[in-house]
């Protein structure tokens, strides 16, 4: 099932991919189930939003230790990073260098602290496409470093969430106006999606809306002013943003 | 004016404190004003709670740069770190080396983006008294250091919230059972509250209820399981939490 959050005649509401049409939900199906409204509307009548934010956090593995057995290392993005589709990512004045790459979002779907790898897969709801953007002159600063990735804009999630997308199979693409900046594959993953969820489970309690960003490394493309950036995972959608100048 | 969140007989709610009691308000005071409900309750009847939940992040302030006119230093902790008076603090199991230091806490009271230093002060609904609890052994490694701040119940909050209290004369003493670990003031402070707010809402925007913690360089004290955390700033209140293991 794919679930889109949209806006429509001054309304938000979350909402079923039904071909070009949305079925609208009465809440957020990560709290309410799927009861519906009864409406319909046409995908091409709505804005698409951010498919969730977050209640506590943006979790963003950071991978690329190089050693096999490595834990997962975490960073953090406030639900105050987070923006739709669409919608600009904004180059902060403080920085020269803002590099933008594309992960894999799993949404999670319920309540989550210590749960073992085995359980993980049932504390997600599903999956959507992202954009991890740093300030990577400013991650090079020791003082600036943990704010690096935290600016307003610099988590761009969506168009959609689908809830049975098998992650094992993820490819994600990257392009930056018509340059590909990024091909990777969750083969090359040092970590599981359940071991990713797991370890970061036994650091800090997970909510239903959560996101966790699956960070591929060595795949980034650096985003000036004016760019159009595009990340696709086949299977789930591509989310467009623009780029600004703040 | 000192504001209290609270649970009685089963009702969470906010409270302006009168003397021994707590005059109850219909709802949130950063998002619904003072309207009170006519009812007044017993401080020793009801359990305070951490007087506010951020609906984002707790910014904490990294000092000890060592150089007149850096820049403030920010980490973050999740939501799902704070918790109020009397909650434990809980070691995790990966880690051998926690400490707490006491921060004073400054309350965000309205949406905050790019707010200058003169108009900071505006932005602040008030002050409460805060430990910022980490878990120094995680610091060391370099990829575990951006969440050694960010665990469960490390982010302790209270007892109420001071709209009123003036920061510039802030002292604040830290106690580990019965020895004092901190006693510093907000006068070796590297940058003033408004200068603090104004950088972070630079970073990001600060929603109502986000909190700032002004951490003080070399005042922490290590913590174990069943040791006794205070943290008082005179005029605010004391902060008393226990210390448990995972």
């Amino acid at each position: 099932m794919k679930i889109a959050r949209f806006s429509h005649e001054g309304t938000i509401a979350f909402g079923i991919v039904d071909d070009d049409e949305l079925v609208v939900l009465t809440g957020d199906p990560m709290f309410a189930g799927y009861d519906t409204t009864g409406d319909r509307v046409e995908l091409v009548d709505v804005k698409l939003l951010a498919p969730v934010i977050p209640r506590s956090k943006v979790v963003v593995l950071r991978e690329g230790s190089g050693h096999e057995g490595a834990r997962p290392s975490f960073a953090l993005k406030p639900n105050t990073a987070v923006v739709g589709p669409g919608d600009p990512i904004v180059i902060p004045a403080q920085s020269n260098d803002v590099t933008v790459t594309g992960a894999l979002g799993i949404i999670i779907g319920t309540f989550a602290k210590n749960v073992s790898i085995a359980d993980a897969p049932g504390v997600i709801f599903g999956y959507t496409v992202a954009a991890d953007v740093t300030a990577r002159d400013l991650e090079q600063l020791p003082d600036q470093a943990a704010t690096a990735s935290a600016f307003d804009s610099f988590s761009p999630l969506g168009p959609i969430i689908d809830t049975a997308y098998d992650p094992a199979t993820a490819v994600i693409h990257g392009r930056i106006n018509d340059g590909q900046f990024q091909n990777s594959s969750a083969a090359v993953m040092e970590h599981s999606v359940a071991e990713i969820v797991s370890f970061a489970s036994s650091i800090f309690t997970l909510l239903p809306g959560d996101v966790i960003l699956t960070g591929v490394p060595g795949s980034s493309g650096t985003i000036e002013a004016n760019d159009a950036v595009q990340i696709e995972i086949p299977g789930i959608g591509v989310l467009v943003n623009s780029v600004r100048s703040a």
